[in-house]
């Protein structure tokens, strides 16, 4: 009987699961700080040893499948990281590292976190058995995943879905993005470039904001309280978010005409804690896109949670996408 | 033997040709033009009389396959055609009629011309051998197809690659587009829109331009003037390219780093005649791509010309992609 093993590498966790051979509910979830040891030979390490803690109390020696969802820019489909500014690497062959550690019992596949996320929620949350899928997380930055005709959407080089850097500015203001490009709708929405937004208007344009009481002094304001406040009718709050949304909302719409999905997955940490801006997104998205292409699609909140990237990655590995070994 | 045929229902032509079992080049190439007589019944007729014509040189009665790209927009994947200006169609279910029309002897697969057209440039032209494929036409309108992983992408209703209708403009003056949003790229770039434009504006702001003098007099004036009065440094001219390449710059700079292709094809009648303005929407592309995605990718004008949507609908239909029959 295969083993199959799913990790999600992040700029915090790490996590790691074992799957049954039907691939559904992950089970023996182990979870560990990435902490500070980020060097390549280190993180490798763990990650194999995270691997092999199930492979051994399984039952050793048989063939063993392993995914791993990555917060990183990929450079290829054999785990070649091109930029991961949480674990500070550039043009590391994490995939070979790996797969040379582990040895040639392992089939190994490495997965762009968002995509592997996606596909998670493709086979066990918001898109269970949609063929054609479109995900956004809007959390501290920007990613997104897309499934087309039930195949995930990897692209050239495994970097598809970089949905957070398309261009909503191209004039003379466009704000620059920590991509190093400018006008992406990342440094827009992205929740790090919203936090420093309210933090920088709430002293001049946002001082009498609800937001300032609702969060019990200007020092604890967060992208949360803005959202209540504008959900009140708060001008400021309102107008920050009536700025932003179709910002947001064109960019997930002009992706929608393009890809003709019948479900988009909106989800990540600044989404999920601001409702009233997901509502005018949602609006946002209906008046950018065709009618044709507005009707099949459904706009749904992600449902996994943690486990999406788990599930996501053990399974992309254990059906053969994009794998290989040492 | 399996007989392929692929036909292309434009709105001026309607082309048919045979194909060997090795689905290369055609042979017997058969042109009509459309015609007036546009009704539904009338049209089927015609397609069928074209793809029994080869059935009847070629050998009687084994299987066939017909594909068939279509100037329309369609809602699922069996032929429901939603809308076709060119045929002044709405709601037809052209994929159904056909398919009585022809009997069981022949599988059927109905697509989007330019998804058509895309999939031949991937089998025989400009992405040859290409898995991840964006291919963008700018003639009259702007349309698109998006090949992933080496599979077409048709979307959940069969309505992808609807580039022309991503949002460049979404303010108060964002031009209205026929397809009766606003802002879309088409009423910017697209040839009819440009044509109108050039025409209103030769009068006053053009009034001096090159392009009067290169085409012989002001109601002449095509865009293939205004593009080499532009190549040689016309004030107007150069304006008003320099407005519209970063328009459709950035219109496929976000597909870009949404799919992460290899390729990326720019065709059409407007882009073929405009060597300046391509040049200028090389470089917008360029400028909003990030790098990773920029690295990998190939911009190449199309290659195949009108051969190109019979070789794409006859393959696709031979090789399986969403074919029914009676």
């Amino acid at each position: 009987m295969t083993l199959h093993v799913g990790i999600d590498l992040g700029g915090t966790n790490l996590r790691a699961a074992a799957f049954d051979a039907d691939l559904g509910k992950p089970h023996d979830i182990h979870k560990e700080l990435v902490g500070d040891a980020r060097d390549p030979a280190s993180i490798v390490e763990r990650v194999a040893i995270a691997a092999e803690r199930f492979a051994n109390s399984g039952g050793a020696s048989g063939p063993a499948t392993l995914g791993v969802g990555i917060a990183a820019m990929l450079r290829d489909r054999r785990g070649m990281v091109a930029n991961s500014p949480h674990l500070h690497w550039r043009d590391v062959d994490f995939g070979g590292l790996l797969a040379k550690r582990l040895g040639s019992r392992w089939k190994l596949g490495i997965y762009n976190d968002v995509n592997a996320i996606t596909w998670g929620e493709s086979i066990a949350g918001a898109a269970r058995g949609c063929r054609d899928v479109l995900a956004v997380y809007v959390g501290t930055g920007i990613g997104g995943g897309v499934i087309s005709g039930g195949q995930l959407v990897e692209g050239a080089t495994n970097c598809a879905g970089e949905i957070g850097h398309v261009k909503v500015r191209w004039d003379d203001t466009a704000l620059p993005c920590a991509c190093g490009g400018r006008g992406c709708v990342e440094a827009y929405v992205g929740g790090s470039y919203v936090v420093k937004r309210i933090a920088a208007e709430l002293p001049t344009k946002g001082k009498k904001s609800l937001a300032i009481s609702l969060a019990g002094g200007i020092e604890h304001v967060t992208p949360g309280h803005v959202d209540r406040a504008a959900e009140a009718g708060d001008d400021w709050a309102l107008a920050l978010w009536t700025e932003l949304a179709p910002l947001l909302g064109v960019a997930l719409g002009n992706a929608v005409s393009v890809l003709n999905p019948e479900r988009l997955i909106l989800g990540g940490g600044l989404l999920s804690r601001t409702p009233t801006l997901y509502a005018l997104v949602e609006v946002a998205v209906t008046i950018a896109v065709p009618s044709a292409s507005i009707e099949p699609l459904t706009i749904v909140p992600a449902e996994l949670g943690d486990e999406a990237g788990l599930v996501g990655a053990a399974n992309l590995a254990a059906t053969g996408t994009s794998v290989f070994s040492a």
